[in-house]
């Protein structure tokens, strides 16, 4: 199975404190790195996980809050102090460009790398910002109270694994295989035709990754979340702050798991943790009672899809 | 003897590394708090060293350099959602409020606290920045790769120990007691005089601390350092990379040490270690040679003066 792996670097809230970092994650797919968020300190979590800030290129802002951004200049100052040269990506809301662009200029004066902004839609509807060869991004369009977004790591499907033995046997050509992992049959010379299907064993299904913090609760993203293999899911609050939930437009851990439940996602894993709570533990009751297969974000936890 | 204590925050230089986190420092004076320097993490820092955002009125910061100032806005952020009132002054070069103004209009909209920038002064000489009813702050001109000063923290004269015995046996009335711990003696009514120096014990002597990093080195501060309590001086690099600290304006371990003897300072506590080094071990005995009242600095080490 091809790597796809979550590392939680930070699943605080707005005030750091000893116990959480705030929002960071690092999406591990096939070696390549994407960060989603980037609170103060992210760069030295990413040293802890033993994390290569070279295979990273990609960096997604989910919204303008501190707790989500003040990492980020550390993070392109010490790869400028390292000589890095390939461009780095940034996904972020707009203002982010005029904000950070004064402080590269400053701080990062002489650097050898370009850093890319690319301003985030704020529309109503989910919106492809990234592909490549094996992945899809797409927007969660969130609310909060400011623009903010979700994102959805979609692994693109992967090509059957040809059968050596069917191979071998009908001594089919080299030049062949590739027509035969992209669908085709093939034909003996005594005439008998082989489909596809025999061919191949499948591929393992594309995962989805889904990251969806800060917002209030949006049961209309359950479609968009629909069958995902991880959904990593805002609960801010306990039932016991719903009122103080809908305020600050975050969620408890009840609607985490609702969401999940209504999305019939795989597993769910809870985050950015108010830092009121000095142990999770009844947030995780709470999202278990409706959604069993969830888990509690921490600092220094991989998941692996 | 009142409270006069340095707290070290970071002592790393400009890459963040897992065992050194980047400059900072606190002076507590009689409880109240000063911040020299806050790289990425110093609100963290604080929090771990038990010390209270709340009696921290002014930040100085020695320079423009990422690692000393990467902090700044993460911890402003913090105090705001706090909902701090009071003012926080912060010393720095003059390009800070340029910087940091949009950064706090946007990232602490609504906040209750003012941000009182104060420009550094950029000459040859020390001047007088701050003032308080026990301290002074003046500036050392430094040398860096862009404008630099280090800091002095002059605790002003105490008044001296009322003698509680002579009080009472000569019958002094309560209202001249101020008149003599200013100076003044005191007459019996048989007409016999008490010079001042028997009706008091002197007070500890002021004691001085000086906060010296980034900058080549420059022995002509040697005087402005003469007899402090502490001296903090930089050392980047070993005697191995001497050419290296002249080409990027910092100082060995030896040099730092050379300084605290040429100023006959009490003690001395080497930091800003290069990122280079895994133990720093070889840099204390390259300054113990020479100055053997040398310490290392360490996140988490408060020393006494």
């Amino acid at each position: 199975m091809e790597k796809f792996e979550i590392y939680v670097l930070g699943c605080g809230s707005a005030k750091p404190t000893m116990r959480h970092n705030p929002s960071s994650q690092i999406v591990n797919l096939r070696d390549k790195l994407f960060m989603i968020d980037c609170g103060e300190g992210t760069q030295l979590q990413m040293q802890r996980a033993r994390l290569s800030f070279s295979r990273l290129n990609h960096i997604f802002l989910s919204h303008l809050h501190g707790d989500h951004t003040f990492g980020l200049m550390g993070l392109l100052s010490t790869l400028a102090l390292s000589g890095r040269t390939a461009p780095m990506h940034v996904y972020a809301h707009a203002e982010l460009e005029r904000l950070l662009k004064p402080w590269l200029a400053f701080f990062c004066a002489g650097s050898t790398f370009e850093v890319v902004f690319h301003a985030l839609p704020r529309g109503e509807a989910s919106e492809l910002i990234f592909e490549d060869r094996s992945l899809e991004v797409w927007t969660v369009p969130l609310r909060h109270r400011l623009p903010c977004c979700g994102f959805i790591f979609k692994e693109k499907p992967l090509l059957p694994h040809i059968r050596r033995d069917m191979i071998d046997f009908l001594q089919i050509p080299y030049y062949q295989i590739n027509a035969i992992k992209q669908g085709a049959g093939w034909t003996t010379e005594e005439g008998t035709f082989y489909p596809h299907e025999r061919l191949v064993t499948p591929a393992a299904p594309p995962r989805t990754y889904i990251y969806c913090t800060d917002t209030c609760f949006l049961p209309k993203n359950a479609e968009l979340f629909h069958g995902a293999d991880l959904l990593y899911h805002e609960a801010t609050f306990g039932e016991e702050y719903a009122a103080r939930a809908v305020e600050t437009f975050h969620c408890t851990a009840r609607q985490a798991a609702q969401m999940a439940q209504a999305a019939e996602v795989k597993r769910l894993m809870i985050g950015h943790f108010s830092s009121r709570y000095l142990d999770e533990q009844p947030l995780l009751e709470d999202a278990q009672q409706i959604f069993p297969a969830t888990i509690l974000a921490a600092e220094g936890l991989k998941v692996q899809l």
